[in-house]
């Protein structure tokens, strides 16, 4: 009952009509003989995999969870074999460069193609999730030998990555880890410590495993200047000793979802590994994996609320309970009397069109950023490489806070469609919305998030990067005004941008005397920044749509937008008012007390 | 580690400060005889039980679950023999007459039993959960013969109770139950047909289960107005022939949370059951039960989102990540250098400011509306008891579902505090938000609940009651007046009145030509009216409080109403410009589309 239809046609609407990739496309070299139809193919090929390989395993998975046994660990049945018809298709190749094997396409299609795969199992597509993350962090940081060995098995997915920063005294505080690299004589590290919540960091899908590990060299400075990069095979194969290396699991976690991912307690017993980048400069290593990590992280929370979408509203249409006061204007198939479907009923209208606008809305804005990505690489012109750069680094945390954080709240909105049904495993969602939840947790929690966001991109440099994404929304609302579906969209957005233009540089001016002040309301800031750049997105669809509005494809882009507008975009007046509080009092908090 | 510490202190604050509730005992002949020293006396008697008894069973519980062999239901290890002793202490009988064996205990002593037990362990409770309600039920519409057998049994704790009104095709829409039930000519009625998500089915915590059904007789109307109320036990012990009656278990449900909670898929063959009130006036007559059932279910909320704030507190306390930008005034014992507490940065404090706020203002809601329920009952004025009637009747959806939301998205905001470790069972916090899950749904959705309030009980009598629970608002703000630390919260509250009640005349007026128009903003109205109530409530606390604001905890109270009053009553305006919304478009769905 609970079943996934890849939405191509919205993916394709945006990436055709809303982002028009072909234009960009065509000037860069490395895509410019990308025909029309590859998108479409590549989407429907996607599509299949997920619905005919993952979907099948996910409810099971769930129940099944992963197996520790002595060290080793098991993945659900089905999931390797999955996981090898994955790499026989090619699609870990996908976006990697020609060059290390890789297909060498764009990244909104690989974009597209993880929505998928989180939409369909998310704790399956942890286990290939950080690949694409690894590869680029080899190849901006590994030295030749090492990108000799490991590339192309990352880029074919014969070996599997993982990322290991966090250690038990060390999460959100990454300067706090203690893991020791001790130097040797063949010019390799022995890595000694441990770390724990490391996805994928044992399994039976793959023959090796590649740990990407921060850790110390032993006169590091203290902090997070003192912290390098290394890579650490589970197993060795090359060199002297070929064989394994001193990396062991100590066990898994027992979790609320992703049950069939396994989350592992890893030890490193001067495991042999070597360092990728500069000594003490590992977090700016790191980072260029976990950019594209948080962008990732944000299509989790699309994938999952795309399918809570459709099957509530599927199950709404089937479930027939109490009679509406209104109905639509063509109800010629409905029931002349008794029980109406609970579509027809005003408060699951709400709910439906609440996760459409957010859902369509979210894909735009995460294809957009995705697309943006390969700008910032490939694109001939250094200005708008820079440009496309920027407008990354500000979506990023917006993207992995505001799109899981919608995940969740509404994969629990939508349960309510089902009633007590939707508290049954049986029925789906209930799973979704455990799965969901991790993804405002992980890659950074979603407060840090805001805080990367308004600390360091927004104050940092006085909001000047912030005003160009202001500007990409301008446009868009200028773009509006004289169309008559769209002009009260663009006059919306102009005074909320006049709002938040104004409200950013207050909080610029006033972090200056008190650092506090932007840490307090980032959380704000984050929805309202989320909220403005969805509402570009809307307005955007609506006047690409309008010419085409005969067609119910395109006159639902507009309907939606409408409902973004009156009912979804309130929310950023909201917001503005939490922001005007900066001279509240927030107390300190005696947890003996009371 | 996680670990809850009965809130004796606040429920002390809330009955004898908030409520005073020994001026209306004093006048009410049942209760005149209560000392004082009976509240604390019973709320640390209370909290023992609950933490001793109950809270080592709830994380083993819900790993284990419930089990079904051929018809029979296991509850988790420990369950029955913590049922026992319940007993044994005397608990059900807490608020029942005596004259049926019960004690006679106030109703708002028996909202803090619940609110403990809740909160420590709610699959446990859901078996004795209905007793009171069934109780109430039966001490309202039984015949005699059946009072005699049942009512001691019930009120005792020997057997259990159950409500049995979902059938698969008849969820939120009870009128479409075809449960039948045959007139016998002994009087009593043979029942046939199936339930299901019957909490405490079956089980083997009591000898006998006394279900309360609802079934339509042979010649009844179609509807609501075709059902009748019954009672079958699972044994029959009187009659002609005693011994088991005909009612089965066909399974157990595989749930999202409380997982120790058995629910049933019950089977009726011609069972025996006798009529409860009236032919065809069944609903009626379990509205009795449900609207205590209501009232309780709120305070499951409750429970969940107190124990997440005390654990989430002292976990921030505890946990060491980062340092601060800015320190509270006396820091002496924090460390010089290095990492602080969590519980210092300010979007920890914002989110456990948020969970005081909101679990001690609905614990003076809640309790308050507990004893209005005595005060509907017993007090000598018949004004009086009509004025709290009223009250009940309006408070009762919006505590069931303000309280249980907000229990659940608490949970949540809480389980953030706890990074990855929040995603753990080990830490408790995922379970808590697992099991609060269920509370939006059960004894009528959210959605339900909130057109039970617009459309049934504000619209339908053109807002009078309404109105007078407004003046109890009304006479809190002007009670704040004059008052130094009070007035600000008297000023904003007579505002958001005066805003409130123009916005319900102008729906009760619309509503005459559209009865969508309440259907489509029940749900922004709900929010509005909780928070303008847990507004009253914290103005209310503040103006009690101010005299004795040299005391921590009395200061601690004026603090956290303007932490409500800055930060979280500002939801009021969103809400307030959301229902200004109802000439906006709502589109019918096709879910075939797109």
């Amino acid at each position: 009952m609970w079943h996934y239809r890849p939405p191509l046609r919205d993916m394709r609407f945006v990436v055709e009509d809303l982002l028009n990739v072909s234009e960009d496309w065509a000037v860069i070299p490395r895509f410019a003989e990308l025909t029309g139809d590859l998108t479409p193919q590549i989407l429907e090929e996607a599509g299949k995999f997920a619905v005919q390989t993952l979907a099948p395993l996910n409810a099971p998975g769930d129940l099944q969870g992963c197996a520790f046994n002595a060290g080793a660990v098991t993945a659900p049945v089905g999931f390797a074999d999955a996981y090898r018809r994955y790499c026989e298709a090619g699609w870990p190749a996908l976006a990697c460069d020609p060059e290390c094997g890789g297909q060498g396409l764009p990244q909104v299609l690989n974009a597209a193609l993880y929505e998928m795969l989180y939409a369909t199992n998310h704790a399956w597509t942890m286990y290939p999730g950080l690949a694409h993350g690894a590869y680029e962090c080899l190849r901006a940081h590994a030295p030749e030998h090492l990108k000799a060995v490991y590339l192309p098995k990352i880029v074919s997915g014969e070996w599997l990555s993982t990322m290991c920063l966090t250690e038990p005294q060390a999460g959100s505080d990454v300067g706090l880890i203690r893991t020791r690299a001790e130097p040797q004589a063949d010019g390799s590290y022995a890595i000694s410590g441990s770390k724990n919540f490391i996805s994928g960091g044992e399994h039976d899908m793959t023959d090796n495993i590649v740990h990407l590990v921060l850790a110390r060299l032993p006169d590091a400075p203290v902090g997070t200047r003192g912290i390098s990069l290394f890579l650490v095979p589970k197993t060795l194969t090359e060199g002297p000793n070929p064989g394994s290396n001193g990396v062991s699991c100590s066990g898994i976690e027992k979790k609320m979802g992703i049950k069939g991912s396994a989350t592992c307690v890893m030890t490193f017993a001067a495991a042999k590994g070597w360092m990728l980048g500069d000594a003490n400069r590992g977090l700016a290593a790191m980072f260029v994996m976990m950019n594209s990590a948080r962008l990732y992280v944000g299509l989790q929370g699309l994938g999952h609320a795309e399918n809570a979408y459709q099957n509530a509203a599927r199950y709404a249409s089937e479930r027939v309970q109490m009679r509406v006061a209104a109905r639509p204007p063509s109800s010629a198939t409905l029931p002349a009397s008794g029980a109406d479907p609970i579509i027809l009923q005003p408060a699951i209208r709400k709910i439906l069109m609440t996760l459409r606008a957010f859902v369509e809305g979210e894909r735009a804005l995460g294809y957009w950023a995705a697309h943006l990505l390969d700008v910032a690489e490939f694109h001939p012109a250094a200005e708008r490489r820079a440009w496309a750069h920027d407008l990354v680094s500000l979506l990023t945390p917006i993207i992995k806070s505001f799109f899981t954080e919608n995940g969740f709240t509404l994969s629990s909105t939508a349960l309510q469609v089902w009633g007590g049904y939707g508290y049954l495993h049986d029925f789906g969602i209930e799973q979704a919305l455990r799965d969901s939840r991790i993804a405002m947790i992980y890659e950074g929690t979603n407060e840090i998030q805001a805080i990367d966001l308004l600390v360091r991109k927004v104050v940092a440099d006085r909001g000047e990067k912030f005003a160009v994404l202001l500007d990409w929304v301008r446009d868009e609302a200028r773009a509006c005004q004289g169309l008559e579906q769209c002009e009260r969209f663009g006059t919306v957005l102009l005074k909320l941008l006049d709002d938040v233009t104004r409200v950013t540089t207050e909080l610029v001016e006033e972090s200056a005397g008190n650092p506090e002040i932007a840490q307090r309301v980032s959380g704000d800031f984050m929805r309202l920044s989320g909220l403005l750049l969805l509402g570009g997105q809307w307005a955007r669809a609506a006047r690409v749509a309008t010419p085409h509005a005969a067609d119910e494809f395109y006159r639902g882009k507009i309907d939606t937008a409408a409902y973004f507008f009156d009912y979804l975009l309130p929310e950023a007046g909201h917001r503005l008012a939490l922001l005007g509080l900066r001279d509240a009092p927030l107390p300190w908090i005696n947890p003996a007390a009371g």
